[in-house]
């Protein structure tokens, strides 16, 4: 017979999930109802209220998918993008290199443009690859790079999007509830996030929003969206149905109950005060980071204070020192990713786990396992 | 600001989510931990142990997709069907017209079997269907339809999809767990199923079992799987990696400590106890309904003990009836779909809310609110 499984408590500094409040855990385990039960979309309408609020839109179109990120941002390339469109594609980072890959499976074409992980979306290269493919559908980028803890210019890049005509589709992944993110105001016209970040839900769904013109671009569409599940015209009709709700799929009930939960909690403390906690905390961080000798990737000026990736100081085993955080001190730290395994730690301090007390504690097991 | 959700405690007897027991939504509630985490893996590890003892498989292949049933589906079309081929389609039901659906996006053949809703689906035809098209990539049906109530003859199906060189593809949503289902004697090559129903986790995840013949048919793909969150090929790094398990996508953290628990529970009662305990708990609304004169939509002989479609009495409101039932006794049942929609309803005993408390109680309230 196989036991129950009864997880420690970690304290999780990664790069998500972050730690779970226990108001949020509680909401998860509150009794499953119908997703068709007149309180249940009840509950859905306040969600998509909370959830236009934390991304700072007035979008219709705002809910969440019943997936993770991953699936969030495929959700905005299948219904955006038909085949044969171009689609200019920022890579900073390992996400950037997965929207490409959605691009591509989407039979269109990704124009990319590189710049070196651990630093920002260069705009000036972006205007370059707009005027060079006029008539692009769409450029997409990363707004908080969760592979290396940079943040790029959100504003910028969208106005450059809307000055050429294309579409601005955004990964905010890490930044939503983390750093300032103005979807309205910006002009972002398809974005995603995840649960698991700076909302502090586990990992499971991604909340996301359509601006006016990207629901008219998937109206307009010639093609029908290659995924059913994610078929954004169908998937409305329960979200947005008048009255009574059209079955899609069933919903992740419970999930949902945590998600709600996260976004009242993040409106009771306030979205900028959430913002500044971040902020004080990352620079809690920095301070002893400093003293301990330990430098980050990226440049003061674009680095991210919920994802802090830092490099692994010389003569510093990788893989065993994470380990001896975990077992000997209950604390979890991201590996690098892609081209910068081995070379970084991410240091996330995201949500409920950014706190005064997660950076002495995480800077206290530093100390001690590094021998400093 | 918003007030936190305190859902009602319902009875729910609808085509699922069936009721979620305390243990399983006590496991909901643990410590959110990391998903590459030592133990988080070894839990991944158990929980594909008990998805093969649930399925009767040894398929390595095995794991719960990320996301609800109907996202379950689209994995087994989109990484075994490509462009061009042809896809034998039953369909007797809503989720039949659902596969025909995804083979057309993936930008397949379907060829349709169509039986009438409420009928299983009909061997002789889709012998036919398998000698009119030679080359059939896959033959796909559902053995529960969750839509009229109907048990299709899976070994049988699977039986003349095997002899005519084709996949069975098997939608097992509302089987699972309800009755005899036997994924390695019966020769199903891809299956998919939910959480929310016969195993009593909450809705959200898929668990899905590929046999070495489709695992075999992936690898020999000409074309990339169109979806990227889906693909399987990225998927089995992270649940079958050798010791460190690659990053593809968060995993649902705490929903599947939930699905871990329903399974540990479904062990602890015994498979073939479970599927009695279903037919005992049918047998019993059988005899309540016949005494209310309640007929039911599908012959003796095909119907799921997991889900009752009976006919709405002539003279009786659909809407009104079953919201007196949600409001008055915090039941819920379920409405028809599709051209049934109006003139059934689906009374679920599934999972945790097959017991014979919960007959009684949807029987009392039925006499209660039809004034018989």
């Amino acid at each position: 017979m196989t036991a129950s499984f009864h997880p420690p408590q970690r304290l999780l500094l990664g790069p998500g999930p972050s730690n779970v409040p226990e108001r949020v855990l509680a909401a998860l385990a509150r009794p499953t109802i119908g997703h068709l039960d007149p309180l249940f979309v009840g509950m859905m309408d306040e969600l998509k209220a909370l959830m236009r609020r934390a991304f700072r839109t007035q979008n219709a179109l705002t809910i969440p998918v019943s997936a993770p990120g991953s699936a969030g941002m495929e959700t905005c390339f299948v219904n955006l993008i038909e085949p044969g469109d171009t689609v200019i594609v920022c890579r900073n980072g390992v996400f950037g290199g997965r929207m490409r890959e959605n691009v591509i499976r989407c039979g269109a074409n990704a124009v990319m443009v590189d710049d070196d992980f651990g630093r920002p979306v260069d705009p000036a290269k972006v205007e370059a690859a707009l005027k060079a493919n006029p008539g692009a559908k769409a450029l997409a980028f990363v707004h908080a790079e969760t592979s290396t803890g940079v943040e790029s210019d959100a504003a910028t890049l969208c106005k450059l999007a809307r000055d050429h005509g294309a579409l601005a589709i955004v990964d905010a992944v890490t930044s939503l509830g983390g750093i300032r993110l103005e979807v309205d105001e910006w002009g972002i016209d398809a974005i995603y996030s995840g649960s698991q970040k700076c909302l502090s839900a586990p990992p499971g769904l991604s909340p996301l929003s359509f601006s006016q013109r990207a629901v008219d671009t998937l109206k307009a569409r010639k093609t029908p969206v290659q995924s059913w599940f994610l078929d954004l015209s169908l998937v409305m009709a329960y979200w947005q149905g008048e009255g009574a709700r059209s079955y899609h799929h069933t919903a992740p009930i419970n999930m949902l109950y945590g998600l709600h939960e996260s976004l009242v909690m993040l409106e009771e403390e306030g979205l900028e005060a959430a913002w500044a906690r971040h902020r004080a905390n990352h620079l809690r961080l920095r301070a002893g980071l400093e003293a301990l000798g330990i430098d980050f990737l990226v440049d003061e000026a674009h680095r991210l204070p919920q994802l802090n990736a830092v490099r692994i100081p010389e003569g510093i085993e990788d893989a065993p020192t994470r380990r001896r955080l975990l077992d000997e001190f209950n604390i979890e730290i991201g590996a690098g990713l892609g081209p910068l395994a081995g070379k970084v730690w991410r240091i996330g301090l995201m949500g409920a786990s950014s706190t005064p007390e997660s950076v002495d504690r995480v800077l206290a097991a530093l100390k001690s396992v590094l021998g400093r």
